[in-house]
């Protein structure tokens, strides 16, 4: 229900409504702009501005006379440090903790290993001081950090704030991860998934005045494939925030035998663990000790020496080792069918990758996926899709869930 | 961006923002209502009520007291006479038009067939006569008429107004549909895919209250299937307006062969057309007269004839044939796969069904599909999806046209 201005809350809403308008601008706004972009009266905007530079988070940052004839106007923009959001990534492997200033920018960040096993009260014990040695960062006022945003594997329950059966941490699951990590930091906290927060970060720090719609696909080690979204401007979650599995979608008739009992997921198709695995039975990467590798029979591997093996392959495959190519191609041609079909069901502009695992393969997947594309012939569509490497980088889960935490506070 | 209400143009967004509080009501508001639904405040209500009355498009509609004290308030309500819109779906079998009162409710309707090989201009003209009888309909002043809505299978181009490579229409290619219209009928005109249109009337005209997140499967005899969304209460349509196309998407990897080279997709697994050949090529339905059927080769069959030979298989599966409800059951299972990867997908609350095509396997899609998806046993899934039927019927994509045209004058 659209609703206009003049509520009961006027002053907080209108607040809000001149922080995002000055948020979304790349070099601030002055009070004229900030009128023209928001609507608002001349009046209101200069009594808003006047609260928002009192409480510290925006400022006054010099002045332009740029295609005005009156005298110059004073630019506003965002004072960075006038709010700070720390941002975690909790991953089977490694916990990333960040934390952004007002203009989204990271201050400081740091990594710790993931406990083993999923444990997750050490986990919890290890967030919580890996937060608080974010929030010692000189300079930064800890009394301006306004919370926790979580980002894990789904599926999740928001309104509990519990990771409901995530895959490859079971100690996780009735874990009151949220509620849990307020009480261990005095934080306010908020839980999200880890595609979805991707796709956040994106948007946010992505290509300026980048629109229209698009795919985050999230490589990591653990479940393999997970996509976020940003449809019509805004990030879709749906019913119950746990929107971007595409883990069983059939892609490959011939391929690996999946969890669920079905040959070709998607998921499966381009898992780190089932292509270090193919990598094993080839004989082309170095058993891990104590181990012994039946061909076709799967093997224990732990994520780290997933991650570690899965490195070696797609370096294999960049120096033009054959079967470690095919290895990784065959993941290539299941990624391209995949996204024939995910482009044409949301007529998406463009998807963009990341996530932990994606830098490994980054450039044989951006020099093979549009030819795969085209070589589909999906008659359906009517523009190509653009594949992009993300502009945030490997935290970018951390960085998405601390931005949700400034949007929670500051979006109107 | 959003922008508070304080706009240069306040009176014209004022009126379509009590406008859309009023439509969206399903008894009708008094002003002190209108005010808590739109945050405007009472002053403001009652100057655009005022207005809004003397344009004939609401009406004071008796007056109630429930639950307050002060003297009984007067109810607004949409005038339904205060404009009307015309909606078209063109359709390889036919071509349905409807006229929408303003509260959305169809005053009038009318088939014609469609003119046979997809000849372009005929069916330009059959639709402007359909349309200039609906103007006629006794009590409908046809001043108020203030556009057609044209829903037609994808892929379109909305700038041009132009149906792209339409499948089994191919006379329509690079015919500007939408100014010929305009041209013919002096009325303004608008561009959508079918499958848009029948999600924009579902969510119009479906149950009170309903919302969350839901895909419209829409089944006819042309393409075959094809889905619309609403996601976040909004009906989403894509980067060019085309989104919903499912066809390639794979399902049944022995499944038959698909104009695309590949077996098993999606598309060709339900199409109307294939099971019709399936029913030939078992003997259980009768040999179109001049056809020879040669198992496994496929038949030139006109629609309407597949139309009829779809209704006879349909009927014999539900009478007890064991080959046709074979052939109808493998098809309600691809769909089940289908719509399993889907709803993780995009984490949806319910899935509708409608189109031209459903009621005949209404039934027995819904008898079966739950169970059907239950025993995919997809782990990432949080919540069961309810299967429904659509609640506004096998006029669904005119209606839902229509309905695009009254959101494009009305809403804010």
């Amino acid at each position: 229900m659209p609703t206009a201005a003049n509520l009961p809350a006027v002053a907080a809403f209108n607040e809000t409504v001149v922080l995002d308008a000055v948020r979304r601008s790349a070099d601030g706004l002055s009070r004229v702009e900030v009128a023209a972009a928001t609507g608002l009266s001349a009046q209101t905007v200069t009594n808003v501005t006047r609260r928002l530079l009192a409480q510290g988070v925006i400022r006054e940052a010099g002045k332009h006379s740029e295609g005005s004839p009156g005298k110059p106007r004073t630019i506003l923009r965002l004072d960075p440090a006038g709010a700070y959001a720390v941002g975690v990534h909790l991953d089977p492997t490694v916990i990333t903790c960040v934390l952004l200033d007002l203009e989204g920018v990271v201050v400081s960040h740091l990594r710790r290993p993931s406990p083993p096993d999923g444990d997750a009260v050490a986990t919890l014990a290890a967030t919580a001081e890996a937060i608080a040695a974010l929030l010692a960062t000189p300079g930064v006022d800890s009394g301006r950090v306004i919370g926790v945003g979580v980002a894990t594997p789904g599926p999740i329950d928001t309104e509990t704030g519990v990771v409901v059966r995530p895959p490859l941490i079971p100690g996780w699951n009735d874990f009151h991860l949220r509620d849990e990590l307020t009480a261990a930091t005095g934080l306010p906290a908020l839980l999200a998934k880890d595609v979805t927060s991707a796709a956040v970060a994106e948007r946010w720090r992505g290509p300026a005045g980048a629109s229209g719609d698009y795919a985050f696909v999230y490589y990591d080690t653990g479940v393999g494939v997970g996509v976020g979204f940003v449809l019509g401007g805004s990030v879709y979650t749906g019913f119950t925030d746990n929107a971007g599995d595409v883990g069983h979608a059939l892609v490959d008739p011939g391929g690996a035998l999946c969890t669920c009992g079905r040959r070709g997921c998607y998921g499966e198709s381009v898992r780190p663990y089932r292509l270090v695995m193919q990598g094993l039975w080839a004989g082309i990467l170095p058993v891990p000790p104590g181990l012994e590798i039946v061909a076709w029979e799967d093997a224990p591997l732990d994520v780290e020496t997933v991650d570690a093996l899965f490195t070696r392959l797609a370096a294999a495959a960049e120096a033009g080792d054959g079967q470690a190519a095919e290895i990784v191609d065959r993941s290539i041609r299941s990624t391209a069918f995949y996204l024939s079909n995910l482009t044409a069901l949301l007529d998406l502009d463009r998807v963009v990758f990341g996530g932990p695992s994606w830098a490994r393969v980054e450039s044989r997947y951006l020099d093979q996926l549009p030819q795969r594309l085209a070589e589909l012939h999906i008659d359906t569509l009517t523009h190509p899709t653009a594949i992009l490497t993300s502009a945030v980088g490997e935290d970018v889960a951390a960085v998405g869930a601390a931005c949700l935490v400034l949007d929670a506070n500051f979006a109107p």
